[in-house]
């Protein structure tokens, strides 16, 4: 019989896990999510549960994008979600913008929070923005003066950060070197994603080690994706780390629809189930967003990745 | 905006991750996988995927259970599995056994090793064993000696450590309790099972906490299952508290065959993943374990909850 390879355990073995208290998670289904749909959501159904993951408890909840209606059809009616919703208090919606057109939009919409992305790779960045990493650098510095100079509360993602379909591993003094911009250009949060899911635990706390002693009180959000089925121990890693943001989508949407399973956002349900039951408040009511995830899957006619909805039913 | 809940990244933040070297990953698909499949799995079939299985570089497999044929007649071919195997050099092959009769079942077939099982929960041991909780400790006892006698490597499986569908919450007490005696009477190794997915990372540190020290220079297992999706995240925890052998299922079988999604074991090659990804060695090639979900996948004629095989595709 194999040992231990030789490690004992003696020295691994840690005290109880150390976790933050509370986290706050930040619903980004109706944009991440329904921008992977091929059916067209109508905006009633958008605005019902917008509302009712507000109702759950969610406090800040990504509700659209303001990217050209042409490219994301899916997303056309932007300013017409917006106007529908009604807010509740305490909860902040805000709207993803790529350009400065899509700023002005989210100001105009009546968002108080807009939300930028940046590729942190040359070539996702020349194939998905159509911009050099150098352009959309400057780009995304007159971006957030932009949104400050009309009293936009500024979020950066930057993409990426843990693999990139195209070149592979990103350097780390890449990631370190623009989350420092970003924060110094008066952003109020910085995110970090691993949008195609590439992502490993050990990974995630190398690169916070070096990207929270740069973001300072900026508060830092992990934006995950549970491709590989990753992404709550990633999400584990990041809260051993001391994050207490993260992006989660309701139902596990996001993922392609064509593949049986395919993961997209880490699901609202199945993050608020495990962060709850090792006493991490979220303050988010499962039942509600079961109730959201159930909602979708009956609108799209096919059953969605995350696992807690579909126990429970 | 929210604060980071007043927990300054400086206590939490931890240097980089500490992990093993190396670990050993057990494949029970072809006894746990197996078992929960309805449509009668021919004995060539089986014979083939665990020889696919040893040849990634598997090198303990638990290939078949010694229960009653009337009771899970998926597995009667018990004795066929094992004498028709090609058994590779290296590689340690198991047989489950509830009572002696199975025990004796098990040297008989000439198999080495021979897992016990037994559970934490009142309710659980007289609905699942039909024995007291009393009665199986001493059952387990006398299986432990018997196998022994015969020279049979001996691995102990405690059920419901994390929690049981009957009673909720099993003293951890009880645990430890159990964990001293089956070590006292000289199992090889020790298991620790989450069979209904309801452990949390938390908790699985918590419990080892308790049950490594008692367990000494004797190696203890997880098996783990992610119906809740917190496989790998709980496999995580275990990781960092020093644990280095873990149950896995190729595909991740086990699950409910009529819950679409539904999660059995963590899935072998996703474990494979991610601990390569994280520099963890297992030994293992992905390939051949993707073949072998794959072909499970056509037999059984419906997608299998591993994601890295579907990827992959």
């Amino acid at each position: 019989m194999a040992s231990s390879a030789g490690i004992g355990y003696e020295i691994l073995a840690r005290v109880a896990m150390v976790l933050p208290e509370r986290v706050t998670l930040i619903e980004v289904g109706p944009r991440d999510g329904f921008q992977s749909e091929q059916k067209l959501i109508p905006t009633e159904l958008k605005v019902e549960l917008i509302e009712g993951l507000a109702d759950a408890g969610l406090t800040e909840i990504q509700v659209c994008s303001f990217v050209h209606p042409a490219r994301v059809p899916q997303l056309a009616d932007a300013e017409e979600v917006v106007r529908r919703v009604v807010r509740r208090p305490g909860v902040t919606y805000s709207g993803l913008a790529l350009n400065l057109r899509g700023v002005e939009r989210a100001a105009a919409a009546g968002l108080h929070a807009v939300d930028l992305s940046i590729s942190t790779s040359y070539t996702h960045s020349l194939k998905n923005a159509n911009r050099s990493l150098d352009e959309a650098r400057a780009d995304v510095r007159l971006m957030i003066r932009a949104a400050r100079s009309k009293g936009l509360r500024t979020r950066v993602g930057l993409q990426c950060v843990f693999g990139c379909a195209y070149e592979g591993d990103i350097p780390l003094d890449r990631v370190v070197e623009m989350s420092r911009e970003i924060v110094a250009e008066g952003a109020a949060a910085l995110s970090l994603a691993d949008s195609t899911g590439m992502a490993n635990p050990r990974q995630i706390a190398d690169v916070l080690e070096r990207v929270l002693p740069v973001a300072g009180a900026v508060p830092v959000i992990l934006h995950l994706h549970d491709t590989r089925g990753l992404g709550l121990s990633n999400l584990l890693a990041g809260l051993q780390a001391g994050v207490t943001r993260f992006d989660t989508g309701f139902g596990g949407l996001g993922g392609c629809p064509f593949i049986p399973g395919a993961s997209g956002n880490i699901a609202t349900e199945d993050t608020v189930n495990m962060l709850e039951a090792m006493g991490v408040a979220t303050g988010v009511a499962l039942e509600p967003v079961i109730r959201a995830a159930r909602r979708m899957e009956e609108f799209l006619g096919r059953s969605l990745p995350g696992k807690i909805h579909a126990l429970a039913a």
